[in-house]
């Protein structure tokens, strides 16, 4: 059960409900710094160090052989191979619908403007370890970077606990493998955590360097993204434990919400549950569904420990539950509500909004169509998923006939000589005599 | 003239002759990660601080008054008035152009999700200060900004030397007031450097806190602006000195090209110009007219400076023209060849595309209609330039069917059990029992 509940918050208490679970940053920015120097200067070696430190992986080729990754598909199911081909399918189509021509615009008579959208050439994506195989991450990743058309696709991901028994080296899971190699990504390599966003970021002599690096990941993860950015490289956005608010009114059900809930919940200690009810929402027969259900999970200690953290916020008016809402800029919106879809239009700050009984977070997580890796802390106030976009650059071109550098020439002089830059007005001027 | 002139370069070259002005930016990293450290402990004691020391600004009151914003109209030329007007209107038709309704994709039957743009609520543009009164950058920063719907626009802006002796007090130029009163911008803050993109980040008690940060400015914003994306303050792009890449052939005529090289060269000393070209190109005449045009600027020993730091490369094929300009990325390049339009179809990275011989770079920094704030430094590899996006987050939304739900269930709860996530797969099952 939930037991941090509160009932019309004051506007000034918000920000103290709305606080993530915080930890001081300065420590880990510390490690992930010397983790990210170590890897510039000393390359593969120091590689080779972090990785048999931290991912117990004594092995110095990281670089995973194709005879492996051919053999993945064989060690899975043909459910999940189906599922996963049923995901892409879905996600590529989304994605898909995301690019599109942009127009010519004249903006004067002779002055032709437009856009042109292309591929960031090399991206670097990261799929962290840990318990869970994130193939889902890499299908929400690979697919757009590839519908993108980036001709370098590089996979850093570290090997899983999961096959240390049957072979010396420490392996990738299959489903990992299998989903980047369906993807079409052969370049996989066997690093994990900041010394593998350092790979990325500067190159080694096994590790081609990358423009754009994408994933989720811990905290040293995040701070080495966030650190690589010093030197240019662009990442996908900065991310944190994840989260999920769930806006319930009288005609949500007590069970779908509680199994959203624990779906979230069971990701991690430090994941982050908000329930917002409205007048109606029965929190009593809630309580007890959360207790049933979390009985039923393997991962219940996770789940038990999330819910510490979560919070119930119960509000008289909903205008007062969007404005909470749109405040706390969640990553995952649930709206369990009657009027879904119009509420759904008052949503300024989310990462993914889902509407309605039948659309759970998880839909989204694996197979729906949109993509998974979305902006958490509170981010989603200044930045988007991942998308289409993330993969690509806009280019602007622009084309004058001499009728158009006729037309703009006085305000371009004018302009320019205000500024004080006559080299700006000469440029002009110099095919002003040609007129 | 330019002294550097190479002949076909082997491509093991070329990452030398790319080579941007670089420094050593610890020290710089390290002043502006104090002055941020500074105005986040101490607020607006700290930008008094420095306002005074850097902006020699005694005055405690940051916040332009209205008034002075008003006056600023009856200060500036019926004919600049009408240049900025002029400009603002193409400005706005390029960008308007950017903006699009995203269509709802049904991924299955019954499983129809979408995106919609959502604009960032507060936002923060930078103006430098320095010698020239930089209000282009005004228009193409708060343009977009307006036109995405940002609630909350400010913009801070050291106040110039231009006016002091008029009043006591330092003022903002005249034309940067109009500009940003003309884009319905009325808090202006008169501040500078690193402690305006501190105040902009964390807030004081006179300047509000923004999401994101915007615009161009001198090393130490450029420090500042990368160091709060550390605390998920968005920022447009990491910014270098201005530079152009000029691809010329047979068909360029000399003196525009010299005129385009000076109206990069008198930016600053260390703007890069590298012209890149092809048989036929005179480039004897190119110096002639440069001796010449030099000789006529204001700014002749800034433009002088730059043009030790240019190049010419001189290439006997095309392709390895187009390769080696690809590889540089410039922030501008400008296309000055018979069949500039053919050519700029094998354009990857480049920040803003000038085809033919009346496309100066000049129209595009003020007025044709496109963006000015682009990447430099080789950043065109992974950002774009300032457009809508900019201004913009994308939320994702969905919404299912029982129907829906019913088509993706098993793909869902087959991944949600590899991954081990079974949480996940409950909030599928639970609905599931309904059908």
């Amino acid at each position: 059960m939930i037991k941090n509940i509160y009932k019309n918050p004051a506007r000034a208490d918000w920000q103290q409900l709305q606080q993530r679970p915080g930890k001081d940053n300065a420590l880990v920015q510390q490690t992930a710094a010397s983790i990210l120097a170590a890897v510039k200067k000393d390359g593969d070696t120091a590689l080779q160090y972090y990785a048999k430190k931290f991912d117990n992986n004594p092995s110095a080729n990281f670089l995973v052989p194709a005879p492996e990754i051919e053999a993945a598909a064989d060690q899975l199911s043909t459910s999940l191979k189906k599922a996963i081909g049923i995901a892409k399918e879905n996600i590529t189509k989304f994605h898909l619908s995301q690019l599109k021509d942009e127009p010519i615009v004249e903006t004067m008579p002779g002055i032709r403007c437009w856009r042109k959208s292309k591929a960031i050439q090399k991206v670097g994506l990261y799929i962290p370890g840990g318990t869970a195989p994130l193939f889902s991450t890499v299908l929400m990743l690979a697919i757009p970077a590839q519908l993108a058309g980036c001709n370098e696709i590089i996979l850093c991901t570290p090997p899983s606990a999961l096959e240390s028994e049957e072979s010396p080296e420490r392996a990738i899971h299959p489903a990992i493998l299998y989903t980047a190699s369906l993807c079409g990504i052969t370049k996989i390599y066997k690093l994990g955590g900041a010394a593998a966003i350092a790979a990325m970021a500067y190159g080694t002599t096994t590790v081609p360097a990358v423009y754009k690096i994408f994933g989720p990941g811990n905290a040293y993860v995040t701070a080495a993204k966030q650190l690589v950015q010093m030197d240019g490289i662009a990442i996908d956005m900065p991310a944190g434990p994840s989260e999920v608010c769930i806006l319930a009114d009288a005609s949500a059900i007590p069970d779908f919400v509680a199994a959203d809930i624990l779906s979230q919940a069971e990701h991690g200690n430090d994941s982050q549950v908000m329930l917002v009810t409205l007048p109606g929402f029965e929190v009593e027969k809630l309580q007890e569904a959360l207790t049933i259900q979390t009985q039923a999970l393997p991962r219940q200690t996770i789940a038990t420990n999330a819910l510490e953290n979560s919070k119930i916020i119960c509000f008289e008016q909903l205008s007062e539950a969007l404005d909470f809402i749109n405040t706390y800029a969640p990553e995952h919106l649930i709206l369990s509500c009657g009027d879904a879809i119009s509420l759904s239009e008052f949503i300024e700050n989310a990462g993914s909004v889902f509407i309605g009984n039948y659309s759970p977070e998880s839909v989204g997580d694996y197979a729906s169509g949109t993509n998974h890796t979305l902006p958490t802390n509170g981010f989603a106030k200044q930045y988007s998923g991942v998308s289409m976009d993330s993969f690509v650059k806009k280019i602007t071109f622009q084309q004058l006939t001499k009728e158009g550098l006729k037309n703009i020439a006085d305000t371009v002089i004018t302009m320019a000589e205000e500024e004080q830059l006559l080299g700006h007005a000469n440029a002009i001027k110099i095919r002003q005599n040609e007129f």
